[in-house]
């Protein structure tokens, strides 16, 4: 009868292919890692890193040290690197987890070589070194004393350098090629050590920035990196909310919180069981949209915590839903990037807000799997 | 050193303190239930929960079937009434879990009468009546045929009877004592049942709309109830950000994605380890604050995934921070509510879209309790 979530499902097989895509562009010796930070934008770190990992991937990064504990525990094999950086307060889980930090400071240098002094090892680890993006990274200033007296490093096996493009998903923009040449600059002055600077837009824009480590994100989820052309990426995210009610309402009649929307005639509504609590941003009022059956339902009223109501009058009547019925807020005609356009963000944050209350089927390739929102039971499901 | 976390800390005491405060409002013999939708609007339902049983309350409504499941599990008294209604998918689970559906549609109290005759007995739930709202609830035409004809419930044991209001948070709107009216008039003809009309603004408005039930939800947490005065409530929810790096950027240095801030002058940031995946939503690039001892250090740039800029230059530069200190980005100086109003929403998205990534410490009158991010760990702290 009436169905109380929404169902979000993460195609692994898209992650796959779209992975595939991306190790097309490249030379068949570089390295093409996964970029699983933020619980692998919301979609699951564990079931994205498994993945990967048995396509070939062997390089993912994380943002927090907690982070990378969580996936090592999923990944047995495999190097997870931290991108935010050595913390001294939990600096014997690196290595218990086999976890490498990827360094901007001096400050993180030094814990670290303390760290591997302490038990009589070289670590690995990566540098980062910042360039116009005024985040993390060791600096201008930092940069020159290290490469005028590298055994400032003495201890460590730095394993890789990097850097990270800041508008590299405006084709054309002028700092992208500004920073590729700072960062070549310094980066020959680590033979030995792995380079990496393409994100996935990155990596479409010149083959000289491919080094020999590319570090996709959002391109694997689907995301668009070339937002000036059609999508090179798969699809890997669909949404589907359920109805929680449908109604007739006269001309006049107001809906959702401060009666923001008035019938201007009489309108056929849908209510669907999830609300800003569930990532649908409360940006979307009066301007995002709902598709059943191709026909585009608009967002009516502002988006509450819990439920959303949309407007049926473009569904010829006989094809109007019931309750129960499911109706797609991303999928085949909206996709995550569109819908955030709607809210006025990035596709990134929508899918890092994707709530805990959706129903999550990972599918892959002719079997799926469903995990229960928080991961509480799990069930196997034909195909 | 340093830590990798932000810190997110949930005063009980507090939440107990603005329960006291609305019970005060209210007559003696009217009953106040909490709201703990939504994970208890982010905070944690099993949590506030408990506490607010252990403080008195009996009544406990939820969004949806799931979350009334998983809150029985954390309560073995007390009422819990699930909003979004009767699922006819999980029917026996309200039995099972001794759950009350808030019905608003003929199909719903169909399946529910159902279900009761299944069992052989007469269930408890509340009716929820649409009024101006067009989310969810029992329509004027199909509130008509049930005062016509009430034999159409015969079965089940109409406990309450419920509206919502629309715009009880802005003082003087009209729309609240239309509601009020239309609701009282359909409200005398369930002379047995409990009667529920006012959330947390309503509470404060006129006390003719408190009846027997009253509903807060935001109040306990702390936001405004009454936007055109002072918070009248207690701050519940406190936020700190670790500073992942501290640097001097020249004059014409530009910070995050797209270059979007340009620094005018030589100027001291800070890199804090939170982005938008931790509910710092993006629409607060360039526009909000964290504060460092009382100083409001504004973010400069993009919001990113994992990480946020801030301007250090209003701090004194001996006073200024250091990495592994962590800024305030909901507490003393700024509260949810002013948080949300630079981002362009209500406090209400703020809490429900605090991430997952944080250290979760709960708070109560002279002990804490510590939960890392997602409940993998416990451990008592001094207070």
């Amino acid at each position: 009868m009436l169905k109380s979530q929404g169902i979000l499902t993460i195609d692994l097989g898209a992650v796959i292919a779209n992975y595939n895509t991306l190790k097309a562009l490249a030379a068949p010796e570089t390295r093409v890692a996964a970029v699983v930070k933020a619980n692998g934008y919301g979609l699951g770190a564990a079931e994205i890193g498994q993945t990967l990992a048995a396509a070939g991937c062997r390089d993912f990064f994380v943002s927090s040290l907690e982070e990378g504990i969580a996936l090592r525990q999923a990944l047995k094999q495999g190097r997870i690197l931290v991108l935010n950086g050595f913390y001294g307060s939990g600096a014997d889980s690196y290595l218990e987890h086999s976890l490498a930090p990827v360094m901007g400071s001096f400050m993180e240098i030094e814990g670290y070589k303390k760290l591997g002094a302490k038990h009589g090892k070289k670590l690995d680890a990566f540098l980062s070194f910042n360039i116009r993006m005024n985040r993390l990274g060791l600096g201008a200033v930092e940069t020159k004393k290290i490469l005028e007296d590298m055994s400032m490093l003495d201890g460590i096996n730095i394993a890789g350098v990097m850097s990270h493009f800041a508008c590299s998903d405006e084709a054309g923009h002028p700092m992208t090629e500004v920073q590729y040449k700072v960062f070549d600059d310094i980066a020959r002055h680590f033979p030995k050590a792995e380079k990496s600077l393409s994100n996935s837009s990155g990596i479409f824009r010149d083959k000289k920035y491919h080094y020999n480590l590319l570090r996709p994100g959002m391109a694997l989820y689907g995301l668009n990196p070339t937002p000036e052309t059609k999508n090179p990426m798969r699809p890997v995210v669909s949404l589907e909310l359920p109805i929680a009610r449908v109604r007739l309402v006269y001309a006049g009649a107001s809906v959702g919180y401060g009666a923001t929307w008035n019938a201007p005639k009489d309108t056929p509504l849908a209510t669907v069981a999830a609300g800003y609590a569930d990532g649908i941003f409360r940006s979307l009022s009066n301007k995002g949209a709902l598709y059943w059956k191709g026909y585009r339902c608009p967002i009516r009223g502002r988006v509450s915590m819990d439920l959303t109501t949309v407007d049926l009058t473009d569904v010829p009547e006989k094809e109007r839903p019931r309750p129960g019925d499911v109706m797609e807020l991303i999928g085949p005609h909206q996709g995550a990037d569109e819908l955030a356009h709607d809210a006025g963000t990035i596709g990134y944050e929508t899918l890092t807000s994707l709530g805990h209350r959706y129903e999550r089927v990972y599918f892959e390739a002719g079997k799926s799997s469903i995990r229960i929102s928080g991961g509480k039971s799990e069930s196997a499901r034909g195909a």
